[in-house]
Order: C-alpha cells, then sequence, then structure tokens
C-alpha cells in the first residue's frame, strides 16, 4: 500500500472515530490522565460493552493505547492521529481565516461610520 | 438545544463527512475555486448520483454550499465548519507537541554522546 494510501486510511479511521460524542468525550476525560474501562464508563451512565466498543473504535484508529498493567489495562490517549487529521484541516485555514479577515474589515468600517456620524451630530449641537 | 449540543451536532456531521477519501477530495478540488456537479464527477470516474450522494452529505454538514446560478449551481466550499474541527483538535496540541518536544530532547542527547564518543577517540588517535 503507497504512503498516500495509508494516511488516507488512517484520515477515514480518525474522522469516524471523532464522529461521535461518546467518544469525543471519551477522549477529553484521557486528556486529564488514564483511565480504566470501569472509570470510564461512570460518568457516561452506559454499561460497560457499550463503553467497550467505542474504546474498540478508539483503539482501532490509533487514537488511545492499552496500559501494560494486565489486571487494569488503563486506557490512554495517543495523539499522532490527531496531529495528521489536524495537518490535513490546516491546509484549509486560509479559507476561514479569509472570511475572518474580512468581518474584521467591515466591523472597522463600521466602527469608522458610527465615529463620523457621531461627530456629525456633536457638530450640529 | 443548547449551544453545546449544536456544537456537538455540527463536530459529529463534520468528521462523518470528513471520514472518506472521496469526499475530501472533492473539498480539495473545491479549494481551487467552484466546480459544478459535471465538474467534480470526472476526475473521480464516479457516476453523477454517487457523486450527488457525496456531495449532499457535504452540503448537510455545511461544508460546501450552492452558488445561485440556477442552472450550473457550481459548488464551493465552507470553511466555517472546518475551523469549529480545527479548534476541537488544537485542544490536544499538547499531546503530540509534547511528544515531538521529547523526540527533539532524545535526538539532541543522542547527538551529544556522539560528538563525546567522537572527541575521545580523536584523543586516543
Amino acid at each position: 500500500m503507497s504512503y498516500t494510501s495509508v494516511r488516507s486510511r488512517q484520515l477515514d479511521a480518525t474522522f469516524a472515530a471523532l464522529a461521535d460524542p461518546t467518544r469525543r468525550a471519551i477522549l477529553a476525560r484521557l486528556a486529564s490522565g488514564g483511565a480504566t474501562v470501569n472509570d470510564l464508563a461512570k460518568p457516561f451512565k452506559m454499561s460497560q460493552p457499550a463503553i467497550s466498543k467505542h474504546l474498540k473504535v478508539l483503539e482501532n484508529a490509533g487514537l488511545i493505547s492499552k496500559g501494560l498493567d494486565k489486571q487494569r489495562r488503563p486506557r490512554r490517549i495517543e495523539a499522532a492521529p490527531l496531529k495528521v487529521a489536524n495537518e490535513w484541516i490546516e491546509r484549509y485555514r486560509q479559507f476561514w481565516e479569509v472570511r475572518y479577515d474580512n468581518l474584521d474589515s467591515l466591523l472597522e468600517e463600521m466602527l469608522i461610520e458610527t465615529k463620523v456620524k457621531a461627530t456629525r451630530k456633536e457638530k450640529k449641537k
């Protein structure tokens, strides 16, 4: 498989894993430190099998890994796939920044206009 | 619906839309300018209905919009959802940067070690 297709499959798996609020919340929880399946199941009011299913998706995407402790198997976050996803999205940064640059100039124009009007009113008095 | 859940649904839709190589390729194509369904179908060797299905997913996620020309309806990229997705991923930047910082220090240590060894060898001569 070529480098491009490996990277493309990685992106498929990463974005699919991130397209779910529970899985995003699990990552947010793991960002504050490793946790066992039990630890993770608690705040979500979900059964262990339901959480395990989400963990499997995150694990297959390489977004989490299992710790060495065979009893507890704490999960921890793995950021490499997020870095790749970030690089992909960053290519489009120009599109949202141009838009916000335009908004900035518009706001500036409106501000100048308001000031001009205020000055005129002041002079009329 | 709360602001958080609207934002969460937006992220679900954005990440799900990005989890497909054809849809990412369509966005890449639209980044270089607007294009009609016909224009988009050509390079992908896909039928128009197949492309239209992908366009619908991108459109529902707000990642593309239709131009005003009623005959051609050219699609163009809409970057706002990408900005939101970028902001979500950026929260985890520390995780991949720490890792690469560690790698940097490791490489530096190895370089110093190599230099020390080389100096020792030089002295022995």
